[in-house]
């Protein structure tokens, strides 16, 4: 677990992290076109498009871009007790600019705080009703006392753009691994800067692969109208060529893992996912229902898209106590953290790479002992660990069974089957058929 | 539980099973006549045919028609030691005329009673098999002395018919909902006043609904030979049209609710009356196997009947010690108990009604927010409960799970969905698709 | 159980062991064809077949034939301290000839024992590997002192032929029943004398039947070569006509019940194995899965193979610690022990004849009673156990369930059920269907 190129790779991300973790992202505006060029600064070919506000997206429309400036509460004292340049969180995203005097008790109707977190600075959005509020801590809201107050928020909501990036990095085969994340949350760690710098070096480790089976489409887009607009421009393209995606969010914390499934139960990305995280990687983990989605699969899997799309998370958003909140700070993730959740998904990427349907070529058992492929016990009807593998490769590979179902039926990694079905090939006592989904056993 | 419309329903209920507990029913006569003119009364388009002796039906034939007006048993001190104007199980039904003086040693060959339960008059029949008998309390008879007994059946075994009422009540569609339910049980309350009470007042609540969907196809016979002579009448209109059926036998007591499923699982009234058993009235109840059957199932699940046709009961016929005697009388059911029989099937009617198939209209998630659809909490990833249901039924409706899948995965009432469903096709959102039997889950 | 015939059968089962045991069998040569001549003396009719050395099977080619006379070890004080005349498990099977002297540690490179059972000879093999080598108790081995020693191994190792049997019993339909045993094993009793011995009596057992329904093939070969080189020379004739295929091994101990699937599950013998073990024999066995196979399953259920085959097992090969020693001797086998495996599969086998699919020719029930099927209870809607039987196996023959199914449903011996119909057949209720699959359930 200490490898240098793996504490290097952990340190990098976090450092990453740590550089977006202040932009003041929200669905729109400069924040998420700051966030999308120092990940073009990591991924030089991201490509960055801009949608006019307005436009139609299916049922949706593109919302007015919403910038801001600067935003601030102060007492009758002139003392400052709201400052968003300290943290971005303060302000509810979307708030519409307003700059005026208001008492104590107006001032409230727009203060948003948590009893029960009394340290925590709430996390809310008004994305499709203009109001403006302000978040702070429930022990600073206590001290608020009557008087006047100055509020100003210069921000700005008005015709605009819609920004997102993308990137394709063409493989062999036309089929294509989907990775979407979002960049709309503004200063929060596991949700979300993990997801996006998770999946900004799961495609630096993509583009350093010499040999690509698959063609990768990496999408950086808002949550939710981002994903839609995303997808009413690439319906098409996504529903021939997808085989298998994932959502990266809440990546970056080390406290667990978690799996979010696709609406549809067994698709290839859940039997990956499930076998990465029990049979390699041997974490425990919560797999969820789709009843308990909340990310970008409620659009990649919604009727009319129907795309194999899944997550692999580390703490689900909406189960630990600082979602949502400034307590998702960059004390929650850690290099670590967002090691285990690039892990993760990168290891699912190579199981899919792997896993390909093989036909035995021989009628019968091979001689194995002839080609070595049989551990020279002398007598010894008891095989070697090794040996075993080879017999059972073998005996599985009917031209049904794809590595990952042989894998799963033997319980062991697929990766030490790929490697003995990469042996049998060689010895042309396999070969490769024509991809076929295995019956559910 | 006390509204004023149940407390009525209960009582009337209550009331008509009185009134036809006394009814010297069997398979034929004018027992079964009485009852069903009984039930004219309150189902004035009941129409009631008569089949006669002799005729074929199927493998079966139909019987002679068996009336009796008068049986005793007097001892020699010209005490009636048995009386069948006290009660009508005391004759074994199907009896042949008899009037003779014999000892109590022949006597006995010709009487019935149960050790066990010394105070129960057992219910015995000899349908298919000319012969003469008593049925008695065992401590009554425990008490009978030698000598001689004058003994008098007055009935009659003659060429004659076999009644039996039914009423098709026109809905929408020609598609059919089957009640069934017999009228050849003497005077026990549970088996068997309860099915044709609750079956009556079904039909009366089925004709008061304004909007009928579906067909429905009442049905009172006597059990077994009634059915098969009905089966025999109508197959090819019931094979082609009944869509779910339900047998009402033994819906009065208030102490159990139990489900016999179809012959083939998984039929759409076997889900529905779990669903309803389980996520609709929230009652616990026994799920027995098609092993256990022992009503009109056996004919309407036939090889070559093969109807989708299942029981909601409450304490299963074989199951309760007062079965088949006297101690199922009136006091073992109840108000309570008849209301609960006729709440679970008028409750799986009303499931079977308003299940449907939707599709979204949309790609991707629909716009919840700007229709209002979506509890307008500033921020807030954490739906309300109705948010949450108006999400689910939309992620759902893809046009393969009708709104009883759906709300099987959602675990909640299908009244639920189906209201968030109709709300969501009012908005445009969802349009109705033909129905399509969902692929098991 | 101690009833004449069972007794008999059991003792000429062990005696045939108890004959057979000290041959010296290996994959070829004169032991084999002696075991194969013992069997005939048995079997007339069984055909015994030579393959020359060097023809291709498959991807294996036959081996050369070995035989040995004689082999021993003689230490410098003129001791022989291994004597091939004592056990023939003393010389490693296949082993070149040799005669030599050596050191002790010259000696000891060629020498096996079992330091955790140091009583034991094992069981050693190098069929494809030219070497020489002795196996002795770990006590004797220890006992071996410094010095010279004479080594002979007086064995030949040439062109000769692999030698097997086989023997096709015709029956009514060309559907074949698959018997196939190993003759392979030197002087050791559950693996492998049981084998041949319960399969030679399984064989005179099928030629004692008047009739019979199927075709049965029976095969007496070498483990693996023998098997691939039979398959190699029936592989269409096995594909198109087995139905249900057996492998007889480790049949001759009393202490376990086992069970060896095929690769796929589910099929006709593997149901047929569980409903014997479970609901005729109503013994407790173990279910292995594929992963845990050893015998000749390795050849009939690999791909391009793939036969429906099956083993019934006393205590399965590599589970009990006398496997593969000389501890597999008489004692460890027993007169009931080899009953037990005979019978298994005997019950199986009739279980396959006995199965047919029945399919109702009334619709609704049938009128038992007028046909004395339904046993003439005055009144009484309880059955009899058998009445209740007529009434079940009637309710499931809809030309889909086999009776075997219908058995697994009530949970009753398929031998019940298939009296019951034919009963009802005779009475022209049934009819025979062509046999199809039933689904699973």
């Amino acid at each position: 677990m200490l490898d240098q190129s793996k504490n290097n790779l952990s340190q990098q991300m976090y450092e990453f992290a740590k550089k977006i973790f202040p932009f003041p992202r929200s669905l729109t505006g400069d924040g998420v076109r700051q966030t999308l060029q120092a990940i073009k600064e990591l991924l030089p070919d991201l490509k960055i498009h801009e949608i006019p506000t307005g436009t139609k997206v299916f049922d949706w429309e593109v919302p007015k871009e919403w910038n801001i400036k600067d935003a601030y509460v102060i007492n009758s004292d002139g003392l400052k007790v709201i400052d968003w340049h300290k943290n971005n969180l303060h302000v509810v995203s979307y708030s519409i600019p307003i700059d005026t005097t208001v008492t104590l008790k107006e001032l409230k109707e727009h203060l948003h705080s948590l009893p029960d977190q009394p340290d925590a600075i709430p996390y809310f959005t008004s994305y499709y009703r203009p109001t403006w509020g302000f978040c702070m801590a429930h022990r600073e809201y206590q001290k608020l006392r009557d008087g006047n107050y100055r509020v100003v928020i210069n921000s700005q909501l008005e015709p605009g753009h819609l920004t997102y990036g993308d990137l394709i990095i063409p493989g062999r085969e036309k089929k294509e691994i989907l990775l979407s994340t979002y960049i709309c949350h503004p200063s929060m760690a596991n949700n979300e800067c993990s997801g996006p710098v998770v999946t900004t070096f799961l495609c630096r480790w993509i583009l350093n692969q010499k040999k690509r089976r698959y063609t990768y489409r990496l999408v950086f887009v808002p949550e939710t109208i981002g994903a839609i607009a995303y997808i009413s421009r690439n319906l098409d393209a996504l529903r021939q060529r997808v085989k298998a995606g994932f959502i990266l969010t809440c990546v970056g914390d080390d406290r667990a893992y978690s799996l979010m499934p696709a609406r549809k139960s067994g698709v290839l990305p859940e039997r990956v996912a499930r076998h990465v995280l029990a049979l390699v990687l041997k974490v425990p983990y919560t797999k969820y229902t789709f009843l308990e989605r909340g990310s970008d699969e409620r659009q990649y899997c919604a009727p009319g898209v129907d795309l194999p799309v899944v997550s692999i998370m580390r703490s689900k958003y909406g189960t630990y106590p600082e979602y949502h909140t400034s307590l998702d700070d960059l004390a929650l993730i850690s290099p670590d953290g967002l090691y285990g959740g690039f892990l993760a998904t990168k290891t699912a990427i190579e199981v899919i790479e792997v896993n390909e349907t093989f036909k035995s070529t021989v009628v019968c058992e091979p001689w194995f002992s002839k080609r070595g492929l049989r551990a020279p016990l002398l007598g010894g009807t008891t095989l070697t660990p090794w040996s075993a593998l080879v017999s059972n490769v073998m005996a599985y590979s009917d031209g049904e069974y794809d590595l990952l179902a042989i894998a799963e039926t033997i319980g062991c990694s697929i990766f030490d089957v790929a490697e003995v079905a990469a042996t049998l090939k060689q010895n042309g006592l396999l070969e490769r058929v024509r991809e076929c989904t295995p019956k559910p056993r």
